[in-house]
């Protein structure tokens, strides 16, 4: 969730548990692969989703279809909010928007990634990052700098 | 990553590992939520891939960029190979095209996802099942039918 976060444009994840393994996980990708991106864990969902000063979205199977909310949907100063299993019920209300990137069940990480991807209208996947390694798009093999 | 190839518009899923339990959880979903869809576990990845009378796609972040290939892709009769961890060094060679959803680390299942979505310019999730069961995009909480 992390790095599809990173990878589709976001500019920062936080993780309701603490998870000091985690954090080191992305940072070393981070380090590797470039930034600016950063992770926090231990970050108590509730509030900071009340506190969070801009819009909220809630990704879920049974908000309203994503083809008929992204137009209202600012692309700044976002919060996206996912869960892995059920959410709770506060969840739903707490959001400004409950968006169903399609009415059916599937995954968090794809919901993130194809939000992510509509609302920056494709830009997320074409960012450039500057860390220490870099992919050099290729039709046949791994080229890494 | 079955169901994010049912919800964002394939017809079938092949694996390689023979999994029977997958297979009932992805049926069960099928009888809940409507098909077609179909699950086949226990292929070999190297022959189906050879015998596929289509073109075949393998998602690779040292693939090309997506934004540079897509409109090379035929939208039918298409294999779509991902693998979880490192895949063997012959898939880039089985593939007519090594497609990259953006040259960064992430995850198969949004590569999946997003390949999908803009394949099928968003038709995907807009898909009509019919399944015992249907979901009523709402703005708050959760409607079934």
């Amino acid at each position: 969730m992390a790095l599809v976060g990173r990878a589709f444009g976001a500019d920062e994840v936080w993780v309701d548990e603490r998870d000091e393994e985690l954090e080191r996980i992305v940072a070393d990708a981070v380090e590797r692969f470039g930034g600016p991106f950063t992770i926090r864990t231990g970050v108590k969902w509730k509030r900071a989703t009340r506190e969070w000063k801009g819009k909220v979205v809630h990704l879920t199977m049974y908000g309203e279809h994503l083809d008929d909310v992204l137009e209202r949907v600012p692309d700044e100063d976002l919060l996206v909010v996912v869960g892995a299993g059920k959410m709770p019920g506060e969840v739903f209300d707490l959001a400004d928007f409950n968006v169903a990137v399609g009415n059916q069940p599937h995954s968090e990480v794809a919901a993130l990634a194809v939000f992510l991807d509509r609302l920056l209208k494709g830009e997320g996947i074409r960012k450039e990052f500057s860390g220490r390694m870099r992919v050099i798009p290729s039709p046949r093999g791994k080229v890494v700098e």
